[in-house]
């Protein structure tokens, strides 16, 4: 009973992997849709959000077998509900990368955003991907330094979404309310995949050290 | 072991009752404070978000508490999974209307919303408080056709969302890009509100129907 508990655990866990590799991927292409206006990234990320979101079933089912098979307690159980707290997370990941895509696919062929947050879009970008990254290493193989460091990428991500809003209040923005709406939103959808990867990781750590961070 | 489960059941459920009336008046403070630049009120939100977070952590444990003890199956272990779900929709709820409470704390004492826009903000809080009584309602007694209600209010803050962006994007917006952000984020908070309280309502159909909307 025990191995076969640790099986389907092994199961959901590569799920999850899937999962958090499925949204990197996802938010890398979101990115390059918004950044170089390409149609086909982002129809590509919309196209694939329901398999992220078949994954994520995928898991609960998983889930709520194991729980009526194996009656699992203590630490199995936890193990269980963590699983179910990360794989919504990771969902919700993926629903953003959608929202990215989908703002870019509504400018196209203009692009999204202008020249001056370029820069910025493209930093938020590369931390969303390490965030992503860093999940999917952390569920293949639990490391709660490496689910601490997802807090200080959440930081920087938190500073760039301030750098942004330091640049659509300037003087000089020249572009009016519309691109302003549009970087607003597109500055929270990647800060929010950013706590949903903090989130994600510290439900990991909860269940390395029966600590909440 | 039947009529314990039951018990139990019930504790779990009115705890997601009190969550859904503490969101409902959550979001009824906040949009106080956002219509009447009411100080008091939007503290009276952030403070009382640890409530609901608390709330959130006891539907958590006893719904653990109850698998661990009892180990459910079938329809009873489908009822724990979607409390779990539905305590998380109605927390996240709580947070929206502490992000509407903050954006009024941050103009304070301004108004965080221009005369133009505090008809749409009025409409908008209408519905979230409609959501938001009729998840408590379904929650004390499950009833699908109310649960299904949502959607079409739903609908209707989609609409306002729409119309809210018609305001900030007319020629004659007289206000600039920081009112416009704010009414953008605020804008997309309600919606969130509205998107969770669709989500809560459609846990509890499948808790009734065995089938997803």
């Amino acid at each position: 009973m025990r191995d076969e508990f640790r099986a389907d655990l092994q199961i959901v866990s590569q799920l999850l992997v899937d999962m958090a590799e499925g949204v990197r991927a996802a938010m890398g292409h979101a990115t390059r849709a918004l950044l170089t206006a390409d149609r086909q990234a982002a129809e590509t990320v919309i196209a694939q959000d329901a398999e992220i979101d078949g994954l994520y079933r995928h898991v609960e089912e998983r889930v709520c077998d194991l729980l009526a098979r194996q009656a699992p307690v203590a630490s199995d159980l936890r193990a269980m509900i963590t699983a179910l707290h990360v794989a919504a997370d990771i969902e919700r990941m993926g629903d953003l990368a959608e929202h990215v895509a989908k703002t870019a696919l509504r400018r196209h062929p203009s692009p999204a955003v202008p020249a001056e947050l370029r820069g910025v879009f493209t930093d938020m970008a590369g931390i969303a991907d390490r965030m992503a990254e860093k999940i999917g290493r952390v569920l293949a193989k639990p490391d709660a330094d490496l689910a601490a460091e997802l807090d200080r990428d959440d930081d920087a991500m938190d500073d760039l979404h301030k750098s942004l809003f330091g640049v659509l209040l300037s003087d000089d923005w020249p572009y009016g309310v519309e691109t302003a709406i549009d970087a607003t939103l597109l500055g929270r959808f990647y800060e929010r995949f950013a706590d949903h990867a903090v989130n994600a990781g510290e439900h990991v750590v909860y269940l390395i050290t029966g600590e909440t961070a």
